[in-house]
């Protein structure tokens, strides 16, 4: 039988691949009707829908084809039914809006996941870019 | 008596004031000792000490006289003793690490609220700024 820790690992494993697939019918189904998901630019989006339709566009042009890769997930439960997850990525082969090969980039992306109906989903997401050698916003 | 909602959102407020008055050992008291925090770049803080002196080194230099007000904050509740706080903030009167004045700039903090021993503290945390205009990290 599959663990708590190795259920939620699985989860974030699913995300990444739905990413690389450009696949967002399985990220958006990865999703709690409810969820909330907070990309790197800050955009805020309310619901499975919106996150879907936010990273259709995405995965459309800048994305398409691009590769997410978790580094590292740690995951922490306050209590046996909620999880939160913070993984460390690593991002390859996307463009800019104009199609030019963009270099990688690393973030943090953290996860809350809740177990409803002996099924892990994502309840919450934000996401930030790493940004080397600051303390802050670069100026 | 106090609701759940207004106790979250009492932390939040706390948050905010301790530091506009760089008061690093008040924020430490909202946070449990377990606490993760990344922040606006990407570093990942493990534990109320390491957000502390992480928070005393800002609040020493480019955060010191900062003024952090809380805009809007949206609280969901997973489990009775579980909230998770998103907030859109403003932060104005900060500089460069040389000191020169920087313009005020907005972001998305997520806080994850836990009510132990008849208390909500942050047991984690995220802050991603917001950058108007893309809809990923500027190229």
């Amino acid at each position: 039988m599959s663990t708590p820790i190795a259920e939620v690992e699985r989860v974030i494993a699913a995300f990444a691949e739905a990413w690389k697939g450009d696949d967002m019918e399985a990220v958006a189904g990865l999703c709690a009707f409810d969820a909330e998901f907070v990309n790197v630019v800050g955009m805020w989006w309310k619901g499975r829908a919106e996150i879907k339709v936010a990273h259709e566009f995405t995965h459309a042009t800048m994305f398409k084809s691009s590769r997410l890769t978790i580094l590292e997930t740690s995951v922490r439960f306050p209590t046996p039914q909620l999880a939160i997850a913070r993984s460390r990525w690593l991002l390859e082969n996307h463009v800019s809006p104009d199609g030019e090969p963009l270099p990688a980039r690393n973030g943090v992306l953290v996860n809350v996941l809740a177990l409803r109906d002996g099924r892990w989903s994502i309840i919450d997401a934000q996401n930030t870019d790493i940004i080397e050698g600051v303390v802050s916003r670069p100026q």
